[in-house]
């Protein structure tokens, strides 16, 4: 007998991670990853906030620091929302995890009991499906429609004794690039408030919306037990690991703190000074919207390119903001047999599979913009419409 | 009935993160954290390093990376483990952690289910019960003695089919201060041998050796299932939140990736960049034989005044190195009744009773020196003595 847990031996790798290594041949285009664009990372002023920090607070940036996270950075964030999203938060509401990911993880942790139920959307975030397949519970796969959850699925899912909360991705959503409707949100969050359980809304993208307007948060301060994930993984840069929960139910922040001291006691206190200290000091905003024009233009790259090379029979979702397009073959078709066509055309992408929790040899994939420009994005569609007519 | 995990209403907040909150007011004198002394943060030297690697390694260090970690700082700890301590390590064996903390947390994802057993020294690291804990196992506390632990209570325990693994700190331990004598680490060695189970070694102090010589680990690379952690927490920076997991088991190491990447995808990549360049242009030696200087002269100061000031019925280890002195107080008297009134006398440190899966109120104690001036340590030993007379 395997002196593992049962946990681990029911936990795949990372999919993703398998096909990044298939594509790391430069001759090969690839629209698998999901990396923020480089023109996201503001290096030169990260440098000087380093430098900043490090003359101005000294040994406090190096030492140990609290599991909640750096205050000034927490009122930052806080501000933010209150001003841009009219919530009311106050820094207390806000934990600073390493990376969203942390986030999954804490929740899990502080929710699930071995064989609880989640409600994740489908498809979904398949990095939420592997941190909560950790915590050995059955998922119930609520169908993503083109403006959210489907309704009925989702309320009989909330009847489920053994459900404790849903995983949402509202905004330009991984990996269909759906967002969830005014109406739909409404509704969603009667039936969380109804039936008095968590809803999570995990918005990593929300800030790189390039059409149509904000959409008010489902959950966010309306709802007793509502958590709302945030990151700077795709304004400022994923490699120093620092998200960010918000919650309002302080009996939950008590236990997601007990949570984090015995994960990794606290997250990088020096990056997030460097964080606080480039907030202070550059126009954010202004940043921001130069990633969203950049991302604008390779979406409509992309689709203009779909559209014109792709048979009329592949459909293809349109997003309003965020890094992907999720692509749907004609039924019976498999996007994991395409995915081979496409290694002899040097194109890759995420087959569906690994973003259902019950299906597999789906006919749908997932493609990213972000990361190619637009000679390669068009370069790229075209040899996939070349394997398409093959298959 | 609570929607929260059986976990999760079953961990409590860290026992030491509420003392500390106590000892904020500035005329206590505090020997209760567990903090390196700022000497150890070589604030200009890593200020370089970050100008450097942003300079010549641009969007990479701000972009996703791998969840093994940045290779070339992987190179640089096998090759350091391998010259100083005769290991022959492959960056293949090592595992870039957020913090130590986290590859306790990973640990246990990887082995336990809920009701298994996990050896812990008696007393043992608080972090490390805390984390075990979380995991709904419950322990076979091992006495821990001059040299080690007890070998007949241990045979027992490896004997228990629900045993999982044993964690240790073999150097300078927290809290005792105690270190395994060479003798006892070979006999510990081959019990692990016979009963075919995993040994953990977390050795977080092991470079801050002032007293003896360097003796080496009990399992690694001796035992198939061996894990050794260390940090750059203790003599470099812990606000970067930076620990290492070696294991020559590539079984293991494959589950812990897959642990890791649903747990916060990868280690700060900034950071791991920064630490690389540093160790590449500065003389880490002697960096931390000046930390090393410094405990050793703290450590002395404080036990000379714990020898002329403490009543000779209170009894406390000598350590070799590290950070801690562990107290123990004549039989019958409590730490937690002390620590109380101590409160009076404005002097800190810890009760005994957090480093015990099974006991309370207990005579013994932990205290810090690495934090303190020489005047201050004598200073607050002098007002320990008093409410000693008091107690």
């Amino acid at each position: 007998m395997s002196s593992y847990s049962d946990r681990i031996l029911a936990t795949k790798a990372s999919f993703i991670r398998e096909i990044l290594k298939v594509t790391q041949d430069p001759s090969v285009i690839s629209f698998a990853g999901g990396l923020p664009n480089p023109i996201s990372f503001p290096q030169e002023a990260l440098k000087q906030s380093t430098v900043n920090v490090i003359d101005k607070f000294g040994d406090k940036v190096f030492q140990y620091s609290t599991t909640e996270g750096y205050l000034p950075l927490r009122e930052q964030i806080a501000e933010r929302y209150n001003k841009n999203q009219g919530l009311h938060l106050e820094p207390k509401n806000i934990l600073i995890t390493t990376g969203s990911q942390q986030a999954l993880d804490l929740l899990a942790k502080v929710y699930l009991n071995k064989g609880d139920k989640v409600v994740v959307e489908e498809p979904g975030y398949l990095g939420a499906i592997q941190t909560f397949t950790m915590f050995e519970v059955s998922f119930l796969p609520v169908t993503l429609e083109d403006d959210g959850l489907n309704l009925e699925e989702l309320e009989r899912a909330l009847q489920d004794p053994k459900m404790k909360f849903a995983y949402t991705v509202p905004n330009f959503q991984n990996p269909t690039g759906l967002t969830y409707g005014a109406e739909k949100r409404k509704k969603i969050a009667e039936l969380f408030a109804k039936y008095n359980k968590t809803l999570i809304e995990d918005d990593p993208y929300g800030d790189l919306r390039f059409k149509g307007e904000f959409l008010p948060y489902m959950g966010a301060e309306k709802l007793e037990s509502s958590v709302l994930l945030g990151s700077f993984s795709k304004t400022v840069t994923p490699g120093m690991r620092t998200g960010y929960l918000i919650t309002k139910n302080d009996e939950l922040m008590h236990h997601l703190v007990t949570a984090k001291q015995s994960s990794d006691l606290h997250t990088n206190i020096f990056c997030q000074y460097i964080l606080a200290d480039y907030f202070a000091n550059n126009d954010f905003a202004s940043h921001v919207s130069k990633i969203r024009a950049l991302y604008k233009e390779q979406s409509e790259t992309m689709l203009s390119a779909m559209k014109e090379y792709f048979p009329s029979d592949v459909k293809f979702t349109q997003p309003e903001g965020g890094m992907f397009i999720w692509v749907t073959l004609p039924k019976g078709k498999s996007a994991l047999d395409l995915f081979n066509k496409c290694m002899a055309q040097k194109v890759a992408f995420v087959p569906g599979d690994p973003f259902y929790t019950n299906k597999t040899n789906v006919n749908t994939l997932r493609l990213n913009y972000t990361n190619s420009s637009k000679e390669v994005i068009v370069d790229g569609i075209k040899r996939l419409a070349q394997a398409l007519k093959e298959d």
